[in-house]
């Protein structure tokens, strides 16, 4: 069985196109590997790759991703809107066809041996391939940002990396783990009051009591306030429950939502869980779909032979 | 190659349940079709059967169910609130694999040959398969209901069927037809005031200069007003563009939303197309999916093998 593993790999280079053009290229150069989305923003000074391969495969791509990362971005000089510790700043493994949560994090406690011995980065283990508890959050990694942990590190305080030195260097540390997909998802204000977004963005994140399955920080980007999210369970809060809160929030600063982004890729079934929603749809269901009932791939021309009725009301 | 034509067909019954099941049996009791779909609403007084086959499969199973419809439901008792001209009332296939709208067309009129002929029901050839102009929308032909049709087809005024008698009984006439995916979206007010939901139909179906592609009646259905829209190319103006100006409209009426509901079956690519309109994001395209980048159906295993990189900006 053919295992697809999907690599999300965020970097702290939004700006210099030819240095992320030569991150891009050293990914896309492993064979096996698909580069699917590569983009940057210079608000966020920050690009993000998006590649899919087989287990091996999509770790030697993101080692090569990392080398370059590390030799060209010096952290020491780096500003953006984003909260980041490293050149290669996170880099996650999400199970897609045939994997399992397991061989994912198994990959990234590989790569994190790999880039701190050979590399000598700081590696922390998180998400799903966290060795540390304390380790589980990437928020709690992140927070203060890269000036923040090289003081910590270096003072002997906890987070401490889990593989290499103890010390940041010019590169930072790298954040390696396995987890689920996640919805990367940002939302314009029609405002440049940072302070409201910031406001919206602690109203709805799950840790503050907010909604489940959202982290969002308010931040400046692109001339307007931003209400930036990771949706970690869209089945449980969709893009369009949250994105009904933040309209609804902005409304009472009277500030309407200018725009929205998707960073990366996202399931198809995530828009029909947020079109659904916003939609108001009150009787939908998958069986809706007429994919659902016939062969879903274009080449496969069969019934699925199943009659799911919707009921008779 | 294996064709797969869908039926989505339309009975003035929607409240004795036992005939409606009926109906169901015997559309389902045909060889090789399956039921997807089976829905009664009892304001409407009216059923929506979807079903799927090959081509002779699936006509087979429309005669099946218009037999018995014709038999069991008297026009000259019927009441509901969505217009109608007979118990078998409206029969659309829609081309769903590897089949044409020649194919369906042809097949609505052989089918419509058998009904005129064997059971002896006007019948209208309508959209794709519409012999004569006149009779191509399928408002006009419904225009007033089955007792104005009665009277003009009596009369010998147009529109007159293209197969059967030129007179009405009590089983009505019979409208069959291809045409493409067409989607039945009804979006729920909330007010008692029916001229609301006129209002805004008239303000958004684009007979009357409002919408590309929407088709749209103001109604009073379960104790609300209800805006109910055919919407015929969701590419055009999605379910979630449709929403929106309802929204709009409905707020300068100081009225909301209650909610909404898709009749019979939609296509998965019609959520997309409605979610990225309603959370405006402007970075979306289908390169956005992962299945679209992965082997679509479950089963498929394979990357695609392309590569396609969104835009670095």
């Amino acid at each position: 069985m053919n295992k697809i593993i999907e690599c999300v790999a965020n970097f702290s280079e939004g700006r210099r196109q030819s240095i992320v053009a030569e991150i891009v290229a050293a990914i896309g150069g492993a064979a096996g590997v698909s580069v699917l989305c590569a983009e940057s923003d210079s608000d966020h000074n920050r690009s993000v790759v998006t590649f899919v391969g087989a287990p091996r495969a999509a770790a030697e791509a993101a080692y090569r991703g990392i080398c370059v990362a590390a030799a060209s971005i010096d952290m020491n000089h780096h500003r953006g809107q984003h909260p980041r510790v490293g050149a290669a700043d996170v880099i996650p493994f999400v199970p897609l066809r045939n994997a399992s949560m397991a061989e994912c994090a198994a990959l990234a406690r590989e790569l994190g041996a790999r880039v701190g011995g050979t590399l000598q980065l700081p590696v922390f283990l998180y998400s799903e391939a966290a060795l540390q508890a304390v380790n589980r959050e990437l928020p709690a990694i992140r927070r203060g940002g890269f000036e923040r942990l090289r003081d910590t590190v270096g003072a002997g305080q906890p987070p401490q990396p889990d593989f290499g030195p103890r010390s940041l260097g010019p590169a930072g540390a790298c954040v390696i783990g396995a987890r689920d997909t996640l919805i990367a998802f940002n939302v314009n204000l029609n405002t440049e009051d940072t302070a409201i977004a910031q406001a919206i963005a602690r109203d709805i994140r799950e840790s503050s009591g907010g909604l489940p399955g959202v982290r969002a920080l308010g931040m400046f980007v692109k001339g307007k306030a931003q209400v930036s999210m990771n949706l970690t369970n869209f089945r449980v809060t969709s893009m369009g429950a949250v994105f009904e809160r933040i309209r609804h929030q902005a409304s009472s600063y009277n500030v309407g939502i200018d725009s929205s982004e998707i960073i990366g890729l996202i399931p198809r079934e995530a828009l029909a869980e947020a079109s659904a929603a916003q939609l108001r749809i009150s009787n939908f269901s998958r069986e809706r779909l007429i994919e659902h009932h016939i062969g879903a791939g274009d080449q496969d021309l069969e019934t699925t032979g199943q009659s799911h009725q919707i009921k008779l009301r």
